[in-house]
């Protein structure tokens, strides 16, 4: 009898995907959202749960837990260009949890939810034994200006807002027991790209996107997937964040091609494009970086000094042996 | 410094609301549902975790975690009169979970949603250490047809659909190590009364209503808070499920007055109406019976045999030191 360790998320997320009815005038489960067909907009939903065991360092402050159960649900509402209408949360927590854990922890998701325009609306407390916190995100884009995770052309280029590698300098800031705070925000108080999103969305320009945060590689795999076509990556044009190569021992740029916990926006787009998209988002001081090209055939390979080599999909995916954080 | 367990959830929820910003298009924390304003509807969204240690018994199978999970969040919608649009289900698992078992909850989930004329848009999965499951359901409902738990009249009459005890029936199924299926699943497959929450909305009569899921007890002292009104319970109007007087050990009333686990419509209304709510449900094969009557004073009496006395308030509630289940 196979277990989840052997299957890894991705399986399990095929298997629930043909298991449960599909709703034809709805986008649904294995994109970033999922959408419902309200007339002129879709309504876009997601759900986030975060445990001590995967997501929640020691070293994470409570109210630094409420920011992040908040951000990377209003993340997957950016990636399709979403507005934010709502977020509810709901804390699996143990019986002497304090007061105070749970004031910070709401200031934090109240904190991330009205930066970004929105509100808490409501939620569920539940007794866990460990701690769980399950997030949802409600928000709506106008019918054309929805970016999914499918439509990528063969021609288009790969391009990525701000940088790769954020997170993992805070990671391995936490490993070096260090405690700059500016690095670990890096990690624990992730900046959804909201506005980023809804410019990018209206522009019209973007053929697919989603968010970053499972890592560089593991995205890329998934958006194959979707697109089923294939992506070549220019190494040195990864937009390395400026800590990284300070605080990474081993090669940065394997850090920024694997590491998750960046919640940028991965786009394709036609290439004469970019430079509109580019000046839009200088306007928000996010700035765009074309990485790389859609090919025609599937696979994904890294181009460096010349060679080019087959990118491996070592990026974070819950179950899997491999586990980043 | 005061730990949950001291607190309670009511006090938690509390807390929540005060540090949250509210917004005023918005009906928010404290209702069965959060209600955002979308112009002539309601869009409705609620989410409820459940956890082995808590609502997960060892006897449950995959397949009833999975409908009680849906069940118990379209609940919510059902107590505001609302169509339900989408559920979303995210599932914190350990590694070694079984692929079956995750099977099994999603065709319990799928069934759940589909038998209530909706699906499962999306959700996640992450690795736990224990078993906890998070839905989300979202629905719509028009404006002058939401039943909210603010709103009750003095002078109005408490009535409830179904029965009372339905559920802890097949509690006492279990304490007594046996076995009936069509007892447990009056426990482990509650039944959400979507369409007569549909009905009671669209009949325009009913002046306050949620769901009776934290026990009757709990449930009045919480619309008792919402509308600062009181209530007069009649013990021998309440329609006990048949079974319970078979089972319980104890006094039956004593059993359906603060049991939870039952997802009734609890709901206020003026008297004359009663007929007419009842030709309407009954032809969902559902009764609707007056257990008592709204008064203008604060306080929750049970009367019985010619005495009133102070009807204590023992329903669950989350992190308190007395846990029915």
């Amino acid at each position: 009898v196979k277990n989840l360790a052997d299957l890894g998320e991705r399986h399990i997320i095929e298997l629930i995907k043909n298991l449960v009815k599909q709703n034809e005038s709805m986008i649904g489960i294995g994109d970033d959202c999922a959408a419902l067909d309200m007339g002129k907009e879709y309504l876009l939903l997601t759900t986030d749960m975060i445990t001590k065991h995967t997501h929640i360092s020691e070293r994470m402050t409570a109210y630094q837990q409420g920011w992040f159960l908040v951000a990377i649900n209003l993340s997957d509402l950016a990636a399709k260009g979403g507005k934010p209408l709502a977020v509810l949360i709901a804390l699996g927590l143990p019986k002497n949890t304090s007061e105070k854990y749970v004031q910070d922890l709401i200031k934090g998701a109240n904190d991330c939810a009205v930066r970004y325009g929105t509100v808490i609306a409501g939620g569920d407390t539940k007794e866990n034994q460990t701690i769980t916190l399950c997030g949802t995100a409600v928000g709506c884009v106008k019918k054309d200006e929805i970016m999914l995770r499918k439509g990528a052309q063969p021609g288009d280029v790969l391009a990525v807002t701000g940088t790769v590698g954020h997170a993992a300098a805070g990671y391995y800031e936490l490993q070096q027991q260090k405690n700059n705070p500016v690095l670990l925000k890096g990690l624990f108080e992730p900046i959804p790209r909201i506005p980023e999103g809804q410019i990018l969305g209206k522009m019209k320009v973007i053929s697919s996107c989603m968010d970053s945060s499972d890592g560089l590689s593991s995205s890329l795999y998934q958006l194959q997937e979707s697109n089923h076509l294939g992506f070549e990556i220019q190494k040195t044009l990864l937009p390395l964040s400026p800590n990284l190569s300070l605080l990474c021992f081993d090669d940065p740029y394997e850090c920024a091609l694997h590491f998750g916990g960046d919640y940028e926006l991965l786009c394709t787009l036609p290439k004469h494009q970019v430079p509109n998209v580019q000046q839009e988002l200088k306007k928000l001081g996010t700035s765009f970086t074309v990485i790389g090209s859609v090919t025609k055939d599937e696979g994904i390979s890294l181009l460096s000094s010349g060679t080019k080599k087959v990118l491996p999909n070592k990026g974070y995916e819950h179950f899997s042996p491999h586990v980043f954080l």
